[in-house]
Formats: structure tokens, C-alpha cells, sequence
């Protein structure tokens, strides 16, 4: 199970903790990390996620048995290109993108032949970034899908379900259209409301009074994901724009169901709406 | 500043809360505790909230020097009415109720001659309810806000800062209406976002499959208050509409800005407006 030599491509929060997760259970020997910033290279073997950096991908990937990109989406494009021609088809390419219908479309267009490419999305994270922030048990109980094409080898598919397990995370297979769509109710359109009530708030603030001091940890919850990375967001926001729409109506169309309730004054209507709220809520409990 | 007898009118969660944190800090020596269920007043018997329960708010408030109205909103009226024959004249009534307009008048209308009242509202608590939640810790730190008529005596205003302070709480003294503003903004807006995204989520979980295995942290924080009692928020969202339509235009003004640079695949665009909220929301951690 254990590898050689793991190549982490962009190693800050996401990229630091599978490597620091994997090193801690023995399921890799040396680590090589990619970043493009000497402070985030120095930031790296500092914190023992990497034992050895570098800014150039390619060199990193030569003799790599595993390959971990973790970049925003938007750069996945270029780092296949870059990486493509110094694999060998022994290595396993893996990501940790936020969509997957791209990148798998990516990865058939510019790594086909040169290696298998299996798509990863971690369901972890947080509002921090960098390998300082990194930790062993960021995957720990955490869902993380992976998606497959349907030429991608059965064994080795399998070989990176036990890995991914290996550091502690629940493991889903899906397809890659059908992971877009439900992030993008789950995650996306969370962090889009959560960015424009922040946004909203900021606008406020100069004609409202210091709308800090009113805020409580309600506010500080739900407005907790819009202190992530924005180039991140951005190209997760550009990548799955199509996707974003279905749950943004229905997040409208609750609204204004809501603010019709609120208009006519009608108290069991705002109940049954709060209810269905609390119910759904309730249950992510228990995941 | 200690008190003989403080009378907690809806000794749930905050209720609760509040004769914890002035027992353990011995402002107050005995706790009589009114809930319509058996269950709510043995539960506050339980866990040491109260002293002696019972369902009659008449009953309690006799003899009280400090009575605690802590109910939903929409209760306030009929509890005012109730209790103010039975009231002295030198007794102090406050309040815990998320908008203050509302109450400030009906306080002004049912309690005036009757007794002081100033108006609180405590920006704590969480999704959970009850006395059995209640703990002496809920209000440190956390922002206090008192509102008074142009009647209140300023020794009995300065008394009740000074009390709320004693259960560690920071105490910002406002006007009604600007409250009920800036709380419209920064904690019913928010909670409205929440609930009309956890029932959407709903909406779409029968054929979206099983949305909430694909749910990280950041789904269940930006969530975690719809989960908060129904019928406290449906007396909010009916007493304080009026004033939540100003941040909700500024919030959609916002979405439109984030659709349109989707749509414009704008990657700059998208950055501002990301850089915007983690501005805004980076000032929340220092409050």
C-alpha cells in the first residue's frame, strides 16, 4: 500500500494535510512539494508535510508513484499540461478539485496514455489556508468522492479507495456529473449565499452603525466559509456556474414564500417553512 | 446589587441561562421560574435554574425586584398584561426578546405606573432550547443590548448595565429603532438566508439523491441556526419585517453581482467581490 514517492502539487491546507495524514500513517516515504511562493515552500518543511520542495511540477513528478494536484481548478489545465510528459504509466494522478466534470475532461485530453488519472474531491477543509494550517486529521470521518472514467483500471481505482481510507475519510464513488450537481446544492450555493450576505453586510455598514458590534456567533456561523480562499472560489463559481442555478431558484422560491408568509402575516405559514428548515438541518446531524 | 427575588417568565435556554449566571456570581438569592410544561419546569428544578416553579406568571412576579421576560416576541403582549396588576412599583422588568420596538410600546402601554421596565436583548444562544441547554457561561462575552424610554430613570438603567455586565456580558445601550435595524441585518436576515437554504435543500434532496452525504462543515455551519425553535423566529420575522427589506435588497443586489460575473465568465469581478465578504467577514473575528 505504502508509496515511494508522493508528489503534492500547490501543498497548502488541502495538499499539506494529505501529505502530513499519509506520512503519519506510513502509507508514504518522501514527500516532494510544489508551491509556487518561496514562503509557502518554506512554510512546507517547516511543518514536516514535505520533505523536499520545489516551484517546478515537472521535476516533482518524475519517479512519483503518486501524484496529488491541489490547486484551484482553474490551474489544473496548465499543471497537466506541464506534468503530462514526465509520467510514467505506473503513476497515479489524483486531485482534490472542488468540481469534476472538467478536470476529468481535462485529464482525458492531456494525460490519456501518459498515466491513470482518478478524479478526488475532499469534503474538508476550512476558512484557513497554507501548510502551516495543515493537520493529520483533516480527513478524519470527512466524505471524499472520488470519480472515475469508465476506462480507468478497476485495481487501481480500488488501490486509491484503501489509501483515501487509510487517512481516515469516507470514501464515495460517484460520477463526475452527478458530484457537480450535488455540490453545488451542498457547497457552492452555500458559499455564494454566504459571500453575498458578507458582501451585503459590508455595503451596509456605513449608513447602519457598526453592525460588528451587533453580531453574534449566528452571524459569524453563516458567514464562516466567505473567509476562504478567492481564487479558489472563483474558479470553482466560473467552473460550475451551470450547476449553481437549479438550488439558487430554489433557494429564491423559498424566499419568497418566506416574505409572502411574513406579508400576510401568517404565522403557520412561516412555521411549516421554519420546520422544514429545522427537519433538513436536524439531519445533517447525524452524518 | 443582589437580588431577593427574580421571577424568569419562559425559563428555557436563555431564561435558564440567565439565573445560572446570576446565581453562580450570587446577584441573585431565589429564582421562581414560570413554564406552561411540566416537563420545561422540572427540567429548570433539574438543573438548578429555579428554585420553585410554576405555570402562573401573576403568582411569580409578586414580590419579585427583577422579572425576566424570556419568551417568544409574540408572547410578550399577553405576559405584560398578566403580570401587571401583581407588579410594584419598584420593581424592574427586562426582557430577552430578539426586536424591540415592539415591546418597548407594549411596555409603554400595559406596564407604565405599574413598575420600571427596560428593554434587553442578550445576542447569545444557540440552536439548542430549553433549560436543560441553559448554562452560566452563555453570556460572556457576548453583546448585551438595552433599550430604554426617555421616561427610564437613569439609576435603574445604570443598575441593570451594571447587573448585566456582573454576568459577563458587554453592554451596548441603544435606541429601539436603531436596534431593531441592525439586528434585522445581522442576525434575522441571516437566519432568514439559512432556513430558506436548509429548505431548499430540501426541496431538492428527492431527486438530487442523497444531498447530505456530500455535506461538509461548511454546509452545517452556514445552516447551524435554522435549527433554532420555530416559534421564536416566526414572532421575529412577523414583528420586524419591515426593517429586514433593506439588507435583503443589498444581499440580492449582491447575488446579481456574482450571477452576472458568472455569467461574464469574470474572473476579476468575481475576485472583488469574493475580496469584499472576507473582508468583511475577517472583521467579525475581532469583534
Amino acid at each position: 500500500m505504502a508509496v515511494d514517492r508522493l508528489a503534492v502539487i500547490g501543498i497548502g491546507l488541502i495538499g499539506g494535510s494529505f501529505a502530513l495524514a499519509a506520512k503519519e500513517r506510513r502509507l508514504v516515504r518522501h514527500v516532494v512539494g510544489v508551491a509556487r511562493s518561496q514562503h509557502t515552500r518554506d512554510a512546507a518543511l517547516e511543518c514536516g508535510a514535505a520533505d523536499e520542495v520545489t516551484d517546478d511540477a515537472a521535476t516533482a513528478v518524475r519517479g512519483a508513484d503518486l501524484v496529488y494536484i491541489s490547486a484551484p481548478v482553474g490551474a489544473t489545465e496548465p499543471i497537466m499540461r506541464a506534468i503530462a510528459p514526465h509520467l510514467s504509466s505506473d503513476t497515479l494522478v489524483t486531485d482534490a478539485g472542488s468540481t469534476k466534470v472538467s478536470v476529468m475532461a481535462h485529464a482525458n485530453a492531456l494525460l490519456a496514455g501518459h498515466c491513470v488519472f482518478i478524479g478526488g474531491h475532499p469534503v474538508a477543509g476550512s476558512e484557513q489556508s497554507g501548510p502551516s494550517a495543515a493537520t493529520a486529521d483533516l480527513f478524519i470521518d470527512r466524505t471524499y468522492i472520488l470519480t472515475s472514467a469508465p476506462d480507468t483500471p478497476a485495481d487501481r481505482l480500488d488501490w486509491l479507495r484503501k489509501f483515501i481510507a487509510g487517512i481516515g475519510a469516507r470514501v464515495i464513488i460517484c460520477d463526475a456529473d452527478q458530484h457537480d450537481q450535488l455540490v453545488a446544492a451542498t457547497s457552492h450555493l452555500p458559499h455564494l449565499l454566504a459571500a453575498a450576505l458578507s458582501g451585503a453586510l459590508a455595503d451596509l455598514a456605513p449608513r447602519s452603525g457598526d453592525l460588528r458590534l451587533f453580531s453574534g456567533t449566528g452571524l459569524r456561523d453563516t458567514t464562516r466559509v466567505a473567509a476562504g480562499p478567492s481564487d479558489v472560489w472563483r474558479d470553482i463559481f466560473l467552473d460550475n456556474r451551470d450547476n449553481i442555478r437549479p438550488p439558487l431558484e430554489a433557494f429564491r422560491a423559498r424566499i419568497d414564500a418566506f416574505l409572502q408568509a411574513m406579508a400576510d402575516a401568517d404565522g403557520d405559514a412561516l412555521c411549516a417553512l421554519l420546520d422544514e428548515a429545522r427537519e433538513f438541518r436536524e439531519g445533517l446531524n447525524d452524518q
